[in-house]
């Protein structure tokens, strides 16, 4: 049976959708469907999360951009991150993800779901690691029946996709932790479920308990995002056993999912050196049979805290252009603090150039339009026209005010090259 | 005779110089001479530029960032500027270049110079521009003998290199002109010669004074930056006739000047779509000799304005890992306005950030050693040597004010996943 026909909640969502997305995608209706069967299209839209936009990752569709938001015990509160919701919305975010981990939980996520038409993700680990310290247990004092619980809870809020790290195994652990790596566990999920597993003595319960998580996510239609709890966290560890080891299985996984008619992502790295951009994403495309992948970065270098929006900007346009179809943002204030809404704006805007960039690599007709349209308006000093079709428009009518339409550039007044060569000047 | 000993001015600087570039190279004083002999590497050092810290450009020297600051009639004083000056040596730049084109350019380029120890730089056709204009006669109105002129006053006055069109023959110029580029002519330098041609019907006097100009750069070890008036103003116009035409005949020069014992670089693109960046780099190189190459970006889409800096490091990144090796930065100010000096500083970081990220993939043992060292302090929770090895301590240092060194992660604070998998905890 295929994905579509053995979700319900799928295939009604897509039939409602199939029009927008196939205006939007410039897909016909049987590539859409194919491409979904395949696996290698997701479609994000959780019946339950009222009012949202059905939103397609994966080839060809539009590469597309999410936003981390979320409490964290060290600063921020529910209300300040509906703030910065609203701000990755109006920077021409795609999806964002709550990944709080203080404060009423539940309460923040509905509210977040309540607010946003975005698809909307989280990672349900944490939710649970929180209930057991605001108890004062283990953070990874949690039994399975109770990740099973916060899943299906989760499904049942509208949660559009999830992180499930169902690909880190015991001995991909012992890989990570072995001495080999600089950094070892970076991943948050990753490191509580490797504590989990060192604690109990069992195998990774997101695997050992795959099929009744597929069963649930079935049902609401949740796009699971196979979580890399072993990417690399330097780029020294790039490409090394332990990530792979958890790739293979995200692989194996895929299959499982798609044979139970649930919708997968894969998610990649993470820290990765330039030139190893293309084997990483290619590799991993292939290991994971075309799923869609969805990275986070990849960050081109260690050094660039404080801008990693921009070292993971490089990385991202590299990746998009090899194959990865969703970007995770990283903001300025990734591996130092908190984002704060202009953080957030910054780091939407960094993944959307990065995505232009790769788009417009790839020929992708909506990217080269975008192209030609600005290089067309730059070259008549059409301001207006510029604006309006740069990736951040009132960040250019800001630094562009003042200047007299047609007449001149901002930059060089009188010595503008373009009228410097106009015959009749 | 080799470039050294025919250039006494050179001989000398490098003498004075080695041991300080033989230990920031980690290079042999053999492969220094061979290689500046070979015109692979270029040393920027005016002797009368009193104090300038000589600087190498080209492989396998480290890769070089240069910030463009200067006056121009829509904003800026001469005040300002030395501000800005300020701001990019302390953001890390190797060099500078003076493109002013408002107020008494003569007074503003000597307290430049007289400001700094990096290597400083120009465009001699501004100021010629600049006096016509004011004088109320057309901007390309002037005659060979004062650009000659103009060219040997600032090697007098200490300018260490100087960008020249050299390359653009009138041919060029027609093909740029013929519509079939998006963009036309985008460089200033390159609209007052096509501007010139026109009027006076003759071929470019930078190129037919040649000889003349590299006897004066010889002189003054000023080494030429063959620019490219001809370079891509639209990722659409990149790799066209146009360009090439201009890039052979930059080729051309370049052997030139090593047999008359004059440093060139050359100059490349602009903007260039994300898959040509390497054919660019590796086309240019080749054809060009192997000289040092020194771009501006290049943009990897036209659509970022307001962060053309970040459109920029990702093709900047690309075009080091390729071979070049000197990335003129672009600031947030690009195809806008005049950049503050809060864009010098933004625009210095990104290059910085895309010269760290190619070093690495390139395995430059000091690029190698800034990832080792930040990441090792990032397992360790050192936030203090964090902050020392990041490409901007100052940033890392401020954003991460108040976290208790060792003890926490400043984004995840309980869920640190480092702290997580510790035995011990």
């Amino acid at each position: 049976m295929s994905i579509i026909a053995a979700n319900t909640a799928l295939s009604q969502a897509l039939h409602t959708a199939l029009p927008q997305l196939m205006e939007h995608e410039r897909m016909g209706e049987a590539e859409i469907r194919s491409r979904i069967d395949s696996g290698t299209l997701a479609l994000l839209a959780n019946p339950r999360h009222e009012g949202v936009t059905p939103t397609l990752i994966g080839q060809p569709a539009r590469v597309k951009v999410n936003a981390n938001i979320g409490t964290s015990p060290v600063s921020s509160d529910g209300a300040g991150e509906l703030d910065k919701l609203r701000v990755a919305e109006t920077a021409g975010a795609d999806a964002v993800m709550d990944l709080s981990t203080a404060g009423d939980l539940d309460a923040i996520r509905l509210r977040m779901i309540k607010a946003t038409a975005l698809p909307l993700g989280t990672v349900p680990l944490y939710g649970l690691a929180q209930q057991c310290t605001d108890a004062g247990r283990d953070p990874a004092g949690w039994e399975a029946s109770e990740l099973l619980a916060e899943v299906a809870k989760q499904a049942e809020q509208g949660v559009d996709f999830m992180t499930l790290h169902c690909g880190l195994t015991r001995r991909g652990a012992e890989l990570a932790q072995d001495g080999s790596r600089e950094m070892g566990i970076v991943s948050r999920g990753g490191a509580i479920l490797a504590r989990w597993m060192r604690r109990t003595g069992q195998e990774n319960p997101l695997l050992t308990h795959y099929d009744e998580l597929l069963e649930i996510c079935r049902v609401h239609n949740v796009v699971i995002s196979l979580g890399d709890g072993l990417r690399p966290g330097a780029g020294s560890d790039a490409g090394d056993p332990a990530q792979w080891e958890e790739v293979l299985t995200l692989g194996v996984l895929a299959r499982r999912a798609w044979a139970a008619g649930v919708q997968v992502m894969i998610e990649g790295p993470g820290h990765v050196p330039l030139h190893l951009v293309q084997a990483q994403i290619q590799g991993i495309k292939r290991a994971t049979f075309g799923a869609p992948l969805y990275v986070l970065g990849p960050l081109v270098t260690d050094a660039a805290a404080g801008r990693d929006h921009l070292a993971g900007a490089i990385g991202g346009a590299l990746a998009a252009q090899y194959g990865a179809d969703f970007l995770c943002y990283l903001t300025p204030a990734e591996h130092l603090c908190l984002p704060d809404a202009r953080d957030v704006h910054e780091g939407v805007l960094a993944s959307r150039i990065a995505a232009q960039a790769a788009e417009a690599s790839l020929g992708r007709p909506w990217a080269m339009e975008r192209e030609r349209t600005i290089s067309s308006a730059r070259n008549r000093l059409d301001w207006s026209a510029m604006a309006g079709t740069a990736l951040d428009p009132c960040l250019v009518r800001q630094r562009s005010a003042g200047i007299e339409h047609g007449k001149e550039c901002g930059m060089c007044g009188k010595f503008c090259a373009i009228r410097m060569v106009e015959p009749e000047r």
